[in-house]
């Protein structure tokens, strides 16, 4: 499949990274092509990896994933363009942080809306799907980094585009029973919150290697 | 140990009623002595429960927690009055939801404070933790409700009083290894914050009987 990544971070470049190696063709972009670290990127990933302007890696992809920082993602999209999202999944992967007040950030979008929800207001012709947000870009790409059983979650208004995005987690490593769907774009709310206690357990583990389980 | 439960909901009540059993002396509060569901719950729960007004229960409590409706907490402390609280250790379980937008309800309190951080600044000579207010006041008192693994946090300025808490959750049977000590007082917001995906959570497994653990 062709994938848009839009964002040369250490989330994009994981993602990408990683949908090549399972074989997609990917196209990384950022805010103009022939971006430095969009190119390393392709000289490491190989023939199946390009780059060039957010518009052209959405252009490009059937599916296209936001890993722009949260507080730039609206912008980045727009420049994506709606018409090269429009029909499209768009998984959001992006948090908003707020380091205003130092270390460690606010969530940046308040409690009563979310990244999410602003994505699919600002494009309502993208089948926006929330997920992977809710831990460290490692292993968001490959769950088997932390030993046991833990969950990843997706929300989103369009269940065929949830279905197709469980299935590029299937392919990631989450097995099945462990992508928890939390129903419509608002539940991004949850998990963007969610970010601040994971901010205070990246603390107690002493870095990303972690994840929560649902336990029932 | 004599200890005061301010609140007559349901986590008052689990909490009042569970200490009761483990052979504490508890006096449950509310915002007049006599009040209705208070009398019920000490005719259930045997001599060695009491009920009071809010000042009565705080100054009868070596250890007193604060169990009222996050919205109305720093009121009924205020009540409770800070000479009974100063020096003591004040467990707050409550989180302040805002059903002004409907259901389900935001967190209350917005991404740059929390609860538990303006009950430490309005009572300055409280030892305020934050705990419990994870999950379902029934997994709170008795975590094997919830089969297998699971984290209880804590949090707060003071670590004598956090080893307290967590001694008392050891009571109510939580692993010494699951309760997960986060840090100082502000880290209230990462556990409040979470309250958002807590209640998606609720939605998937269609009760209160989870919770989340941390895996490492």
């Amino acid at each position: 499949m062709n994938v848009g990544v839009l964002g040369t971070g250490m989330v994009g470049s994981a993602i990408a990274s990683r949908l090549v190696a399972l074989g997609h063709e990917v196209r990384m972009g950022s805010r103009e092509a022939g971006n430095e670290k969009a190119r390393e990127w392709v000289l490491g990933a190989g023939p199946n990896a390009s780059e060039g302007a957010f518009a052209d890696a959405a252009a490009f992809g059937e599916l296209v994933f936001n890993c722009t920082a949260g507080e730039h993602s609206i912008a980045a999209l727009e420049q994506a363009g709606a018409a090269n999202l429009a029909g499209k999944v768009l998984v959001d992967v992006a948090n908003v942080l707020d380091f205003s007040g130092g270390r460690p950030p606010a969530v940046g979008v308040g409690t009563k809306d979310s990244l999410g929800e602003q994505i699919q207001r600002a494009f309502p012709d993208a089948k926006v799907v929330k997920a992977l947000n809710t831990m460290n870009c490692d292993v968001m790409v490959d769950p088997t980094k932390v030993p046991g059983e833990h969950d990843v979650f997706i929300c989103g208004e369009d269940g065929d585009a949830k279905a197709q995005v469980a299935g590029v987690l299937r392919e990631f490593g989450w097995p099945a029973e462990h992508i928890v769907d939390l129903g419509g774009i608002s539940a991004a709310r949850g998990t963007e919150l969610y970010v601040a206690l994971w901010l205070n357990l990246w603390g107690v583990v002493g870095s990303g290697r972690f994840n929560i389980a649902l336990v029932r």
